[in-house]
């Protein structure tokens, strides 16, 4: 027995030190050979990424004294050689081309000149500064790629040139990155996530067990205080986190495969999750990192897939840049691996052909066998509901759809999202196709563009798009869920009410908030409802809120296009003013301010050749304003949009009940208008008590449906029973519809 | 020859007699009939139309009272009705399906019915109301169309129930069009264009000479008084002027077929124009319509095309709704003419392929089989020059391009253009392939969107739109070219200078306006220039005015996009006030203030995935302004774009020399910012007196390149000698430039 495993850990230790063995194999180099030529999207892959290569070869090599912020030159620069790095060592093993390899090992030799005397970079902003460059995050991305590259020339390497590589490069830019920068490597966040794989992956290339063990497990003594923050204000420690690359898996994602920090920062630490996954798959395949909780890394490359819209663009959930989509490098690769180590799903495949690029491994050549044979088949996403949590207990993020995403509700009732999260509890977001109807703002930031203050997070990302108002969610009196603070949003979450998308014409999603304003519990209903008397599917939203106290409620609808009609009254300010003095509330001008003139308020907007209309029942003390994003925003930060809020005042218990209706279509072309009409006559709510709501809505066909929510009791199979107005209603389950 | 010059008359007489005779033809309808199945665009469009026909006949025949402006139920039903008529017209020749005449029929004989009594339309907004819809115009849309469909089935019909018709409905129809609203039908003026070809082709179907005559030449003795004008402010008619089709063929085209209403009103006009034209050719060919006026009509069809952006969108010049493009059905109709009255250009098949439906005529069919036979070549856009007025001497409009449309110059220095003209002297538009990059406003109207005013114009279009303030020119004084005043406008046009394209490198337009503001000149000379140590081609714009007065002179540039930099410092208003009271001053909020830091004015933006820069050469007494529209729009009719603006006080002389440039590209998947600062080390105007401008720009590669502007002499053989500095320059023609 002991031989055995002695035997079993020298053969190891052998095979280990073939190369290349970390993303690219032997086995798998020799069969990619064999095919190219063979595989269309492999070998367009491999002739984008030759010329790109070679054009950079042609340029010569440049390693810059590390200088600049992101988007600076020396920023870009290094960022550019360790993307080249990598593609130049695969094109060494699948080509056979020693250029290849003399560049990567010419480059590496200049950073291990440079590396060993440079000093912290010069730029001060992070809470954990790198050398090449201003965050070591940013050296992380480095060290994951470099190892790669590093891995396919190790064999064509003399062993003393590796020595030295190792010696005054590798191991101490591992160790800076982790020993010297704890406060970096040993969190439970996406940054330490890179940090982890980095020192991991270059561990596995020069079989270094302390280098893997620290990354799997974390530094052990890392002298860190418990609750202190980095310079974005999130926790470097909590108490009983453990650190290391197999925590940042067990805690950020939940059993479902939702990243709590969303879907934008989920894209970005795909590639770190998956790339050292892979290579601990190939070096050490005893850890079985594929089927590590219940093989959550797989199945959150199909969870990332479902949180985008038709287009592929990921869903603004906290901080997210607007745009990103399944088509970034990082969602390749993540396709890739999860098709290859995930049982080869032909769905995947369709989403490879879009992408029209694979990886230049193992995975990506299955990929593209797959597509050349034919086997691609639609990525159909439906409706789903994404727990949040490390134990899938921390509430959740819902999503309806409808027809081939014709419509698509995205309802926001998760955790706080670590450092990156947005204080917007029980918030919604709306597409039609793959438009935005309501919009969730995003982030305010221009990544990577030097201009807008080096590209990183602009101080109007706290003070307005983390702030409750800069989303389609109720702010009590003004101020923000947990008062904006992190450390109080961080202990809590919503709960789920209940989950229904069994019935495709209704499907409900309903949540509760209950320590976002102590003392007030908010409960939100959100239903996609296709009826036969409207045209198109419609939202209905039904949030109740209770308080013992009275409040001020603001409730904004952040709609995108251009207004068409209202039917209440309004005065227009000559000059325009904010809002208000402080929690995101001075970034708005009031453009409106009116009142209802009837039981519904309607509003109506075009947007994209489609007519929308809001119908609310409000009460004739309410205001209602129209805001514009934009004030006390001197460096035109901000995107100037616009939003109608309902706000009631002195109110304890209320509810806000309202249907968001698309209908219809114009175009410029034909210059025809159809069906630009609301099919809304009224909507009112009916009944509200503590045990139930309920809100009926009349069309103008005569029709009229009804929605009970029972408040008290989500079981599915519990009976219920209510009289409204002289009829009786009796039902099973959380919810009454017809 | 007295006999045979009869017996031609009486062939003629009885050959127009057999029908359908006006667009379709005996011999094309078999023609039509042989290749039916055969030819995919031709049968596709059959399909459609047969389909759209199919379901309005199902729905019934409904011809309500009038009562609504566009967008309203009554107004869509009934243009709907010709619409459908027309087509169901064509099915029943081609199809040989007789329901489609009886549809036909029944529906004719419903407006019958109804028309005898019908009082002129409820609705007073226009000069000119008509009976089935608010304006005669509408009611003159009806007949073209409608004329069609009953010449399908007239010879279907018995003789007593086209009598019935004629006298009851055509006749009456034609007369309160024309003789009943002759401040409608005698005018030059798209109007008139419509109410002539409508009567003159229900003329032609009832063989009616009178109609016919009144058609082509107008009302002999309209009564009408010289200067009155219409419900736009157009003029009804002018000294001199002749009415009727010819003239409105004559007067609003130039010779190089630019119509001076600008591309949005020539492709609402195309319609009546070319289908009227095609009538006539085929029962009245003696008039050799297409050949007047040097074959205008045919040539305009070409122009009109050139008139768009790579995407096929016409530019907005005058009033104009952005998106309407070579897809809508007046350019299937022109297209598909031109294509056969006009000598087969295989490029207009390849326009044909996108709209992907023709015509259901023989030019629809000869475009249908060109394309099937493979014929189609891509229509190229070049750089072209074109004359406005009559005679081809009323100024004109300049476009620039480079590449395949990478960049596109629309530059304006035409005249009024009728009721339809802006106020905007020698002002631009800038395309980055099919974006807009410096935009033109465009109108302000929702067309057909009943909620905004009935579909019709806005007041905001006069406070607004049409103002000097709104383009990208100069403003003098706080006040309007013209001092907003048609009648003046009217009298005057700014006059070319030079056009010169024939370098690719070096393409300049170059311009004067002597009248719109009393007593002082301008002349912009505009270029686009492709330099080797710039990425993309740039545009340079040297704008000279001349005033023996010290003025006021604004310069704004309505930029699309997001503010990245600036290099000067500017104050944020805390509450945003108006910048002026009138002359559309009143519409726009200033967002900052500041003034030039350095010599040259650096702004860059960034806008769908590339960076812009402007530079310009800049005083420091020189105000900037950044401004956004919106103010004093309670209806939220205007869209809050935002313009940066050069204000120059008490100044006589200046020149106002800048660049606008175009260079790197930005992506939010790759998140990679390519080349994002300008290339503009410096720019400066280096000479200026009467006789000459000189403008210098350094770039960062250490390049430089020189414009120098013949002011006064833009013979092309003169040669000029000028020292700067201490270089003598020698050239010859109106520009210098290396």
């Amino acid at each position: 027995m002991l031989i055995m495993l002695t035997i079993g850990i020298l053969a190891n230790a052998l095979l280990a030190q073939e190369h290349p063995n970390l993303i690219l194999t032997k086995a798998g180099v020799e069969k990619i050979k064999a095919e190219l030529g063979k595989v269309p999207l492999f070998d367009a892959t491999v002739s984008a990424t030759k010329a790109e290569v070679d054009a950079e070869i042609a340029l010569g090599i440049h390693t810059p004294i590390p200088k600049d912020y992101s988007g600076g030159y020396t920023h870009e620069r290094h960022k550019r050689n360790f993307l080249i790095l990598q593609k130049a060592g695969v094109l060494f093993q699948i080509l056979d081309d020693e250029k290849y390899a003399i560049y990567v090992r010419d480059m590496l030799f200049q950073y291990e000149a440079m590396y060993k005397d440079l000093p912290i970079h010069p730029q001060q902003r992070s809470y954990a500064r790198g050398k090449l460059f201003w965050q070591c995050l940013n050296d992380s991305n480095w060290l994951v790629y470099v190892s790669q590259a590093y891995d396919c020339i190790y064999d064509w390497l003399p062993p003393k040139e590796r020595k030295k590589l190792e010696k005054n490069l590798f191991r101490p830019f591992a160790d800076f990155i982790s020993i010297k920068n704890p406060q970096f490597f040993n969190r439970v966040h996406n940054h330490s996530t890179w940090g982890n794989a980095a020192v991991g992956m270059i561990g596995l290339v020069m079989n270094d067990e302390e280098l893997i063990q620290r990354a799997l497990y974390g530094i052990k003594n890392d002298g860190l205080e418990i609750d202190a923050k980095d310079n974005d204000g999130g926790f470097i420690k909590l108490p009983g986190q453990k650190p290391g690359f197999l925590s940042n898996i067990d805690e950020p994602f939940s059993p479902d495969g939702y990243f709590t920090e969303g879907p934008y920062y989920q894209r970005y630490a795909m590639y770190p999750f998956l790339i050292f996954a892979e290579g601990l798959h190939n070096v050490k395949p005893e850890y079985k990192i594929f089927e590590h909780k219940d093989s959550v890394l797989l199945k959150s490359v199909n969870t990332l897939l479902n949180l985008s819209d038709p287009d592929g663009e990921f869903f603004s959930l906290n901080d997210a840049q607007k745009g990103m989509s399944y088509y970034s490098r990082e969602l390749v690769t993540a396709v890739d691996i999860a098709y290859y180590f995930g049982g080869n799903n032909p769905q995947l495949l369709s989403i490879a052909e879009k992408q029209g690029s694979v990886l230049l491994d193992d995975s990506g050549l299955a990929v593209a066998l797959g597509v050349r044979d034919g086997k691609a088949q639609p990525f159909i996403k439906k409706s789903i509901n994404l727990s949040d949590g490390a134990d899938g207990k921390q509430g959740g993020v819902g999503i309806l759809r409808y027809g081939t995403e014709d419509l698509t509700l995205v309802f926001k009732y998760a955790a706080q999202g670590l450092s990156h999260g947005h204080y917007d509890k029980l918030s919604f977001s709306l597409f039609e196709k793959g438009d935005e109807v309501i919009q969730d703002y995003g982030l305010a930031r221009f990544v990577n563009i030097e201009q807008k203050g080096g590209g990183n997070y602009l101080k109007e990302n706290t003070t307005w798009a983390k702030q409750t108002i800069a989303h389609n969610t109720i702010v009590q009196n003004e101020t923000s869920h947990f008062n904006g603070e992190y450390e109080i949003g961080s202990k809590y979450h919503s709960e789920l009410y209940f989950y229904d998308a069994s019935n495709i014409e209704v499907q409900v999603v309903s949540a509760k908030e209950k320590n976002a304003y102590p003392g007030t519990e908010m409960h939100r209903t959100m239903a996609i409802i296709k009826d036969e008397n409207f045209e198109k599917p419609f939202v209905l939203d039904i949030l109740k809120v209770n308080s013992s106290n009275p409040n001020q409620y603001d409730l904004p609808l952040y709609f995108i296009g251009q207004v068409l009609q209202v039917n209440f009254d309004y005065e227009s300010p000559l000059t325009l003013d904010t809002l208000g003095k402080e929690n995101g509330y001075q970034h708005l001008y009031l453009e409106g301010k009116g009142s209802p003139t009837r039981d519904n308020t309607q509003f109506s907007w075009l947007d994209n050749g489609r007519f929308y209309t809001y119908t609310s029942a409000t009460k004739k003390s309410d205001e209602l304003l129209f805001t514009r994003i934009g004030a006390n925003d001197p460096e035109f930060n901000l995107r100037r949009e616009a939003a109608l809020m309902i706000r009631r005042k002195n109110t304890g218990n209320t509810v806000f009940a309202s249907v968001i209706e698309p209908h219809g279509s114009y175009s410029t072309v034909s210059e025809f208008a159809v069906n630009s009409n609301s099919s809304i006559l009224n909507l009112k709510v009916v009944h509200d008590d503590a045990e139930y709501t309920a809100v009926a809505v009349k069309d103008v066909n005569g029709g009229e449906c009804l929605m009970i929510i029972s408040n008290i009791d989500s079981s599915k199979t519990s009976t219920h029973k209510l009289k409204i107005g002289d009829r009786d209603y009796q039902w099973s389950g959380p919810y009454y519809f017809k």
